[in-house]
């Protein structure tokens, strides 16, 4: 039989309208495609999401090679401002155009031609697991922890697990991810006692603890970076009190800080911190301070070794070039897989994701269909 | 001939409806009763802004007594929260109500009546001039500044001038006004650039730099209080961003003080001090701070002395009570006429101005009125 084209199935997928939350075809085009292959193919539904979890091999084999990716994209923007049609998968050039061009389609098509293909050709004595979202880019509530929840219900596992999102900054094979920094919000409800400004003595003015609180959390290093992490940092991204009149001091105001933390922190201890740190202001200053907080994901690291290994093996040895271990960047599910096995994420150039014009080079999703097989057959003949 | 009822004039000047910068027939009443009492008249009127002159007596004497006062009043606001109609001038139990009642429309009928019976019984050497303006509670710009102008301009003038406006916090006679405070209201808008909360280190946050600054202002003691004057105070009234994502570094914020100043100050040295405070933080930051400022009013003080005395040997006999040399509270137009001459206010109890159902004792307009007629009095037999 011939290889699977990958690029194909990249266009395929594109031509499925599936902005988040809608499937829009294209996890039913993957259970076909998966289902021929000899996948044994379940839909993990949950809150108004679909998920599919695809399994070749033998239910909680201790070898069995995971992927987590999502068929869902962001919505296309300003239309009128797009060059080709965003669902119509046009190539120019060698380059493939639209929206999941980077991310995540094209990856998720790599994965999977490679999957299909590898398990015809030398089927291994393992198991190959792919547990696909279709809600990463919205809430990612009901999406990969669900498909999470429902294989810890049924048994099903994998030994380890690659998340096929686009991690090279601008060339093919610089860059693997193997962890990422937690993320929180925290906002900030300073309340004093309102009063004229001609009589301050009267009134208590939330506004010098809100200043000198926001200075001192953005003026505390959190750390200086951790053996695999930069240095985590500390946002203040907005004050507002929202009071017009200049004799009139206000009686509260509110303030929202972003964190993104590394290992030496955890969301509890920062919250902890947080928390403390507007005690301390309350105290001086006489105000009642409110914290809400809200922790979108903790940092997590699957440290080098055997796992990063492989994938750094097979990147190499396909494009020449030893990728760069590193942890920078937002949040993705890799965040959720974490709890499951060890995981890394490896895939195409992410410059254009979520932009106009979102595209890709052909080449480029062969390539990563080259690497992702390499990454297959050295798990198994080790 | 009879004495001129004070209570009588309050309560038709409160049936003028000169709610700023309505004239409302109040300044033309005044006029009427002070040219039938050999008052000469002139209407001072400018950008569209009603103001009255009234002189007995030679122009330019040296031993003119001047009074100041307004004729316009605030918004009634809640009308369905007044137990009487604000401009029915009803007399309930003993107490006048309406708008104006406290602040002024008392004050410069008790004046007037005073000055009205004086020159018609006892004739002075010397002149008595009333300078009546109908925009002290809007911007002021068209108001008293105006009277002050055409007087400059005409070789008119007052030798000392008494402010009619209430002084006194709760009894009456408690308190004359020697001084005021300053007044300046200062904009900083800091300027960075924006960008992803996860990549601060290639956005530059405006608002660190913001909260160290206002942390700064807030924290600086101005002064201690100076002989007459109370400490000055500076209060940050608000800070606004307007950002509604925890992920995006703000470009920009903005925040606004204002300060109320002594005499140890002037508008002038506290701009400076602000427009090098933001300076600083820009080095410090890297961001761009603009700042405008507006100054409302410089500080100013009478020192207790001739006139001061006048009139607290006046109330103190009509009252029992010595007042009390005040330089406490917001501003009035005496900011005004200390350029021209020396300047005191006291006038009846406050507590009532601007509010619902503003009222007053008319008990306490009669005691005005013989207090102001103890100080022409005095002033004239010296
Ligand atoms: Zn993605
Ligand atoms: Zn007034």
């Amino acid at each position: 039989m011939t290889a699977t084209d990958p690029v194909q199935l990249t266009a395929d997928l594109i031509r499925c309208p599936s902005v988040t939350p809608e499937e829009g075809g294209a996890l039913s085009l993957l259970q076909t495609l998966l289902e021929g292959a000899g996948f044994v193919c379940t839909r993990v539904d949950r809150g108004g999401i679909a998920n599919l979890f695809a399994r070749w091999g033998d239910k909680g084999h201790a070898k069995s090679f995971g992927f987590n990716g999502h068929t869902d994209v962001v919505p296309v923007g300003d239309l009128a401002a797009w060059s080709a049609d965003p669902f119509g998968a046009e190539i120019r050039d060698g380059i493939l155009y639209g929206r999941g061009a980077t991310d995540m389609k094209s990856g998720v098509a790599a994965f999977a031609a490679a999957a299909v293909d590898f398990v015809r050709d030398t089927p291994p004595d393992g198991a190959l697991v792919l547990a696909i979202t279709g809600d990463e880019e919205g809430d990612a509530v009901d999406g990969t922890v669900a498909l999470l929840d429902w294989m810890e219900t049924e048994g099903e596992r994998m030994s380890v697990c690659l998340v096929g999102e686009p991690t090279c900054p601008s060339e093919m094979g610089e860059m693997i991810k193997i962890g990422r920094r937690g993320s929180m919000n925290a906002w900030f409800t300073v309340t004093g006692r309102q009063g004229h400004a001609a009589y301050p003595h009267r009134a208590l003015n939330p506004m010098p603890a809100m200043a000198r609180l926001m200075d001192r959390l953005a003026s505390h290093p959190l750390d200086e970076g951790t053996a695999h992490f930069d240095a985590s940092t500390l946002a203040v991204v907005t004050i507002d009190t929202g009071n017009p009149a200049t004799n009139v001091i206000p009686a509260q105001t509110r303030g929202t800080v972003n964190i993104r933390f590394n290992d030496a922190h955890t969301g509890a201890g920062l919250s902890d911190w947080l928390t403390a740190e507007a005690a301390k202001l309350d105290a001086e200053f006489g105000t009642t301070t409110e914290v809400a907080i809200k922790i979108s994901g903790e940092s997590f690291l699957t440290p080098p070794g055997p796992l990063s290994d492989l994938v750094s093996g097979a990147v190499e040895a396909e494009t020449g070039r030893r990728p760069e271990l590193s942890t920078t960047g937002g949040t993705s599910d890799a965040r959720f897989v974490k709890d499951h096995c060890p995981v890394v994420e490896f895939g195409l150039v992410g410059k254009t994701m979520h932009q106009i014009d979102e595209s890709v080079p052909v080449e480029q999703i062969r390539q990563l269909k080259a690497i992702y097989t390499r990454i297959l057959r050295d798990y198994f003949t080790v």
